[in-house]
């Protein structure tokens, strides 16, 4: 890392919200992040800054042609009063990945982290402490060149935005019940279902309105080609215990690579249960309700960590997973992930990093 | 419609780029126009200002998730002096459709178009009169609310900018090269590759860069599912002449319906030209230029209207269409659609509306 990250502090710093008002990405901290990059000249100019509004041409292209990518992570008050972030470095490789699918130049991933230190604690007095609360923080880059041809900017930010928040969903670790979108495709292998860019999230709001129309909280998406094999539930990534085995769908281009997704992969075998990442179709999904050995499902994301889900909408029916309450292997997923980040249980794989 | 639009005219007139050097997209007039949206309030503030930056929240939806769409038409000098639009009303319903894909609420058509008529004429001293130019306008909506949760925007801007442009490929109407893609898809159906969303804009850069590297001009679309049918040439509509017919990809739901495309195939079926809307693969399209049937091939799109292709990279073979140069067919459709535009022919169709 060769750059010097200039800081410029708040002098009016902003009230802070009961945690209980919280929810999710509706606060944001005295500060933020910014990186700008021109064509030639590269990534400059880093610099945390008081939390405010940036001002950017109305023919920039992250308006127009939409490229631009974000990540999300977390920040806890561990129970010794240590700050924690989980995985990191998975966040800013990951970033790099969406970048170079969208024809981002890459950020160099230790100014990334460095950023992300930094900022985390100017701003720590924001990180809630009650239980189930964390500061969200948002990386993100935009295309900002004002200019309408259709081709990669030539200028961009590269953005670190803080958000203290409660648990993603108001009803918590409660199981939701799933509506099996067959109008609506999420992605297509050889599209960009695989790395974290704005325009997959917009396509998916008009499934999910119609779930909610209907009584769901989230959809289970299917595959864009054979429209048959799962992908993932809402925004996040998905698995079924399958009587005594764990499957949740392998990496084949249309979905996202979870850190979440990576960490329960990596639990579970730690713990001896056998984890399969396949291909897995609804037909399979239903036939393993029907016979009873479909025990549990849940959806796996960072800002909800464990999303256990009670039920299924398939073709009119509603198939209920196990017995409809969050079963005992996502229960115990769900107290170990959360415990690990929050510092109240060991960790052994050493994904949390201690900010200071 | 029962907005009245504010006007405020700027006190700083910028210069105006010789007609030279206007590319596309790379000059913006003097005004611009801004209407905001808050749920609960619905559409307001209809207002023509300054040409200025605009000032958003970090945490703004469009930066994260995307939820936006555009427009794109142009208005023309025409011979007699007066400034034409080339169905305007077209490109207001596509916005609604498009509206409507990505959750943002219906924006007011005659607002719309009132918006359009009005900005253009008070930035009317912007549009050029050099042949092949026209003042390129660009309808626009984005996500403003600072929310990171994935749910629809409760606010937005739409906006018009108008920026004069040359022709959008520095080669003009020449017969480009261009590369099939075999491993990239740009949308599947049940996606969003029918709306102008900016997601699909971004989703293709990369593909773009490929082709350009390996020195063709844009790449041919095949369908996400087949990866087998033709379905856009570039970010543009695209048509076969085959024989005596003309062929092109029907409206499945992975393609736009192009204005400009919906004008060609009205235009040729008026010269008595048999059309047809239907699936077309890629191996038929290979059968039909060793055959020798394949005789002209164009894509279509406002930025370049009609764009001929000259040759295709498939499998590792250059496909020539036709000897290769410009088409009859393709010739005469760019004389006559321009020709309609910029007022130099009559317009059977009603398609010019003058603006005054």
């Amino acid at each position: 890392m060769t750059q010097t990250i200039h800081i410029e502090r708040t002098t009016t710093p902003k009230p802070k919200p009961a945690a209980n008002e919280l929810g999710f990405g509706k606060y944001f901290t005295d500060h933020m992040f910014i990186l700008d990059y021109e064509e030639g000249k590269g990534w400059h100019n880093a610099r945390i800054v008081p939390y405010q509004p940036i001002s950017l041409d109305p023919a920039a292209k992250v308006f127009h042609y939409g490229q631009t990518i974000f990540e999300g992570l977390k920040a806890y008050r561990t129970e010794n009063g240590k700050i924690s972030l989980f995985r990191p470095d998975m966040n800013m490789k990951r970033l790099n990945r969406s970048n170079d699918r969208m024809s981002i130049p890459p950020v160099d991933e230790a100014l990334g982290l460095e950023a992300l230190r930094q900022l985390v604690l100017i701003d720590q007095d924001w990180i809630p402490d009650a239980p189930e609360t964390s500061l969200y923080v948002r990386p993100f880059v935009i295309a900002t060149e004002p200019a309408l041809g259709v081709s990669p900017s030539q200028q961009y930010k590269f953005m670190i935005i803080l958000s203290p928040v409660g648990t993603y969903y108001a009803e918590g670790i409660k199981p939701v019940s799933i509506y099996v979108e067959s109008e609506y495709a999420r992605s297509v292998v050889g599209g960009v279902g695989h790395v974290k860019t704005a325009g997959n999230y917009a396509a998916g709001l008009k499934a999910q309105e119609g779930a909610s129309a209907l009584g769901y909280s989230q959809v289970l998406w299917l595959d864009g080609v054979h429209r048959k094999y799962v992908e993932e539930v809402g925004s996040m990534n998905v698995f079924f215990r399958i009587g005594d085995k764990v499957i949740t769908p392998a990496l084949t281009g249309g979905l996202l690579p979870g850190i979440t997704r990576d960490s329960v992969i990596h639990l579970l075998k730690h713990w001896g249960v056998e984890v399969e990442e396949r291909l897995i179709s609804i037909d399979e999904l239903v036939q393993a309700q029907k016979d009873g050995s479909l025990k549990e499902m849940f959806g796996t994301g960072t800002a909800a960590v464990i999303s256990p889900v009670g039920s299924l909408h398939w073709k009119g029916e509603k198939l209920m997973i196990g017995d409809g309450s969050t079963g005992e292997l996502s229960a115990r997923v769900y107290d170990t992930i959360t415990g690990i980040q929050n510092g109240r249980i060991e960790d052994p794989f050493s994904w949390r990093v201690v900010v200071e």
